[in-house]
């Protein structure tokens, strides 16, 4: 069996310890290692080193490569970044030649996971469906009226493999709105679509070329070029054509392949903000609800995060309800509740040309 | 006329940004320059620069000389801090061998004057009380009932000397509970006492004869020193034995001179907590209320200061009623309501052995 670690992402939420040159995925926000770090050795002990194949921008080699450390995986690089059906695709192009028929686990880089034996659980039951040709994502069991997540609608029978349970998925949806939301939660028949794939290289490909016939065409170039001296020239010009399509959106929504939704509840978040970050990681609370680092002192404070990337002091006094990042070059002071307006920051630091801070 | 600066304070209620080495008379926190500068400038269109004395702790020397810039008043350093009696003494012993007869004004060097016309005024005024032997304090007509300030208790016929109100001192009290501070913001006989003093040199080291008399001892041993190579030795000696007295203990509350308080209502403040000098720049505030460097930006946030001692970006999100104050090595964010709470930081720290950040 194999993985792809996407790794491509970038976004502002956890400004301004993220930046474009450090996204999320690259900052130790949910343990002592980065979010990356995380993915690969929670997946290890499925795949092994060698056989995870971490798919990353071009501008993010560097950083990719140091975090990588002594573990031997496989990295590719893209010129650019073109969302997750090219990313995928790419990946898949590679495997092909190793395994076709070999389950491929497809993970996002930046996501929080409490429980990883049960995580492995699921992927290896996903993985025996795979095998048979099957497109399988994991559905993630709701515990709230999300508004900032996609649902995945499962139907049918609710069957059973090794100790996981799946469903047909019947449908893709886009985040929905609070009413909606609270059907979703109390209905048994929706599940939050955390992204996470498992298929083989040739179910995916053909795929692909059934759902997305330009990136099909594109990847057939790349591939007529694989292994020769050409690679890098043919990568670069493919994807300087290509659109940027999610899977998701490009395959999942229409695909001809056997569709199902196994259930997972391992504690799964995306960690969309440093509120949801505040809010999973209640095993470090201190007793006034404080998530702290070593250097920060607190008085008459409580349920507030600090993040710091600096070894100043910090000290809180009579405060509550904050999140306080401090960087080498920008400090952020907000209103935990406010924290997923945090992307204004780098919005309005770019309109006046203060690039460096974004 | 004369002047005397006492610049030897140290405390910690604007910690971070005050430090041992670096207390809140040499912070940037009212204007674009120091407080001690600030109150040089101001009274220096009374008697010139050449003319006011400015009396330090040895550790502060190399930062008072600093900050005097291009300003040509004597400086007079003592060994050690002995409070404010020892202070006005020995400048006094200075000034007499000048103009032993002439008004001196003594001004603590950390205060906050909104209007430095009425207070030149008022010390005009008051010179020429001083001229007859008079000890002459200011007393601030307080505007709400502060029970972190000493007060004057004033009796007798109010009478005018140049366009200005006095009245007999009758006694100094400290600072007193809620209901006594009630009582004497609506007695019209009680008034703030700022620490500012006027007299002739020879009235005040008469009356520290009187009733200090292990002080007036010391100082004659200094004054016999004085001119001499020895001086500097016998000011180290006498200074080893002084007992930490202030002004208003040693002399104020039992002088044979007549005591006399004069009438101040120049916008005085002792800046007493980073709570106080947010309320005082109500003149710098945005359209939100927040007191903010330029470095500062702030998206829906109101009633905050900032204070900046490092260029870095300090970025708001909804957040109100706080102090932010960036440091390179300390950091304090704290509800501006806590913030006489402050000094509990470098006490912390102290205990824990972390001195250099105090």
């Amino acid at each position: 069996m194999f993985a792809i670690v996407m790794a491509g992402g970038s976004g502002t939420r956890f400004w301004p310890a993220s930046r474009e040159h450090l996204p999320k995925q690259f900052l130790s926000i949910a343990s002592q290692q980065s979010l990356f770090e995380d993915t690969l050795d929670r997946v290890s002990p499925l795949v092994g080193y060698e056989r995870i194949y971490v798919v990353v921008n071009r501008v993010h080699e560097a950083t990719t490569r140091r975090l990588l450390g002594g573990r031997p995986a496989p990295v590719l690089v893209e010129p650019a970044g073109r969302n997750t059906a090219a990313c995928i695709g790419l990946a898949a192009l590679h495997l092909r030649r190793l395994a076709e028929n070999d389950p491929v686990f497809v993970l996002p880089s930046d996501h929080f996971i409490a429980n990883p034996y049960g995580f492995r659980r699921a992927l290896a039951a996903a993985a025996e469906l795979a095998y048979s040709g099957a497109v399988v994502t994991l559905g993630i069991t709701p515990t709230r009226p999300e508004t900032g997540y996609g649902y995945i609608e499962v139907g049918g029978e609710i069957e059973r493999v090794q100790d996981e349970w799946y469903q047909k998925a019947e449908r893709f949806v886009e985040k929905p709105d609070r009413a909606t939301a609270l059907r979703y939660l109390s209905s048994g028949r929706h599940f939050w679509n955390a992204g996470i794939f498992i298929f083989t290289a040739r179910t995916i490909l053909t795929e692909i070329e059934r759902c997305m016939p330009a990136l099909h065409e594109g990847l057939c170039r790349v591939d007529a070029a694989l292994g020769t001296p050409g690679y890098a020239a043919a990568l670069e010009e493919v994807y300087d054509g290509l659109e940027s399509v999610s899977i998701d959106y490009g395959v999942m929504e229409k695909t001809g392949a056997p569709l199902l939704a196994l259930r997972g509840d391992f504690g799964w978040s995306d960690i969309g903000s440093w509120q949801a970050l505040y809010e999973l990681r209640r095993d470090r609370y201190d007793e006034q609800g404080n998530l702290l680092p070593e250097h920060a002192v607190a008085v008459d404070a409580r349920h507030n995060l600090v993040h710091s990337a600096t070894p100043r002091l910090i000290a809180l006094l009579g405060v509550e309800n904050l999140v306080v990042v401090d960087t080498p070059d920008a400090l952020l002071v907000a209103n935990l509740s406010h924290s997923q307006d945090v992307k204004r920051f780098p919005e309005l630091l770019r309109r006046t040309g203060r690039t460096e801070l974004t």
